[in-house]
């Protein structure tokens, strides 16, 4: 169910970054720090018995929530990046987007085999990024992959849920 | 007095991302649990009695441990970002470096005058970014400025500390 005080303070802004897209401003539930207060405890909520080791954050709106929910968890903090700003060894994944490709990497040291592993990131669309990421974190062969976002968008007729598929569970905090 | 778990633990990656320059890699730190609970905790302990608001973290390694103590201060988590990357109406701060200038934003209706701000990043080396961080919130005219890094580099002659100048405290995790 929606918290409504998080959509109360979620900002929309139109055509951001380009014509026709409607965007979901996360900045304005981070500022506040009762939204950043409900976003920890709801995630913690579902994620407090999974025996979560490691959460990934995805950049960089990712950072953000994985910070909070794998100090929450105890857990560490893996950050997935855009290519050439980690500094040492790296995987990497490239996926097709709207328009042309991307790549997103993480260290290769980062997880562990006996790795329990939360993914996060702010939202959830297309899914192209997050199974980008899902790709990656599976060639560590941890014992678990977890997946959450703030936001799920499935108006515009998006189907990120479904293109990820069913072989790991997903939650989200807001469905619009 | 720097943490040696914390020392330990922080890896060095020489001639990133440029010969010469010996990186401190704090993705190691993010990534161990204890030490992600380390900072927080010091963190802490620095400013649990200083009334923090909002917490200022600088594009993006500065995100992770700005979410972590805003979180335990239960104050809002602001970003500060390279241009372009903020949905909405932004101010942006102009800053010399090495090598030519860069730029960063925020958004303008991110900090209230009655608001006490804390700046953190990972890094104080040159000062740069970070006092361009600090004039960037001092538009806002709030009650008062704090800013912390995990690591302060005092060695290859760098002086960051004297370079942002003594109107604003400044702590640091480690110093090396």
């Amino acid at each position: 169910m929606n918290n409504q005080y998080l959509l109360d303070n979620l900002r929309c802004i139109p055509d951001f970054p380009k014509p026709g897209i409607n965007f979901r401003d996360v900045t304005t539930l981070f500022k506040n720090a009762k939204c950043l207060e409900i976003m920890e405890e709801e995630m913690y909520e579902l994620y407090k018995h999974k025996g979560i080791t490691k959460v990934v954050g995805i950049e960089s709106r990712g950072f953000i929530m994985g910070s909070a929910i794998a100090r929450k968890l105890n857990a560490g903090l893996v950050m997935c990046r855009k290519p050439g700003k980690l500094p040492a060894e790296t995987i990497r994944e490239t996926y097709t987007k709207e328009y042309g490709e991307d790549t997103i990497e993480i260290h290769a040291d980062s997880i562990e085999p006996n790795d329990i592993v939360l993914i996060h990131d702010d939202l959830l669309a297309t899914g192209g990024s997050l199974k980008a990421a899902i790709n990656l974190v599976k060639k560590f062969n941890p014992k678990k992959i977890y997946v959450n976002t703030i936001i799920e968008i499935r108006d515009e007729g998006l189907k990120g849920r479904e293109f990820i598929g069913d072989d790991v569970e997903i939650t989200t905090l807001i469905r619009i």
